[in-house]
């Protein structure tokens, strides 16, 4: 695992929810898993090209995605309504792209999607890459969440 | 609504359909959407960069892709099971991969994604494009299932 490509993904995701969220969250130690799922309520998946192309998905729970967009909105959230679907969305693409821009400094180029964003109690993201995916798992005070990449040969090369 | 944008993307759902899964569906006429939600039991999400960027979306009921992966795989299901999600991922590389080489010989140049498959009963993909999303509505012997295309700025023009 390449950590100078993964470290870019784990500090947006701490700036992002930070500066726009005002929530602190910590990250544990990113790690390679073979099942390329992850589980949860609200998810926002981007779409990544190259080559190689790939994949990135946010998965919270209900409690957790509730507790940071009440944060950020500064209103406080029964269930999972449009403006934390939406949130997560605007949570996804300035993750996707403050990474983006940071491994593009390192030299590392790719194009991000628009982000779609799943909702579903327990549903499942599933990506579809041979190369095992990786897990970035953060915590927060109302609970876990997980950002994963993938890419179809594993950990991208510079160019 | 540009119908020489949107033909490639319904003739390419047909085509493999037909090709990779021995199964005949008829395409409904295409809509524009304002609410940009589309909601199933799996989905295929692949995301789309431009400019203009975008994401696509397969959203099949149960019933709907379990008959779908029994003609491509010759055997019959009674739950979604991993193959079943892996067909999706593969029905939806190949129907993105189908439109986007036929709209670039057209003159339409974008890049897709590596697909990521959603599950679970009752999930709703919501699309997070300011412009409407592009529907088209499909049928088969098993039910019907919807393809959804969105772009940041409404349907592309050439370049």
């Amino acid at each position: 695992m390449n950590v100078e490509f993964i470290n870019p993904f784990l500090s947006a995701t701490i700036g992002v929810l930070k500066t726009m969220a005002f929530t602190e969250v910590t990250a544990g130690k990113p790690f390679l898993k073979n099942d390329k799922i992850s589980r949860g309520d609200v998810s926002g998946v981007v779409g990544i090209t190259g080559p190689p192309n790939g994949s990135m998905s946010l998965t919270f729970s209900k409690e957790c995605i509730m507790e940071i967009v009440s944060n950020m909105l500064g209103e406080t959230f029964q269930e999972v309504t449009d403006d934390i679907k939406d949130a997560v969305g605007e949570l996804s693409n300035m993750i996707s792209g403050t990474a983006r821009n940071d491994l593009g400094n390192k030299g590392y180029s790719f194009k991000t999607s628009i982000p779609t964003v799943v909702s579903g109690p327990g549903h499942e993201i599933r990506h579809m890459c041979k190369a095992p995916t990786i897990a970035i798992p953060f915590n927060t005070k109302a609970g876990p969440f997980v950002v994963e990449i993938s890419f179809e040969n594993g950990t991208p090369t510079k160019g």
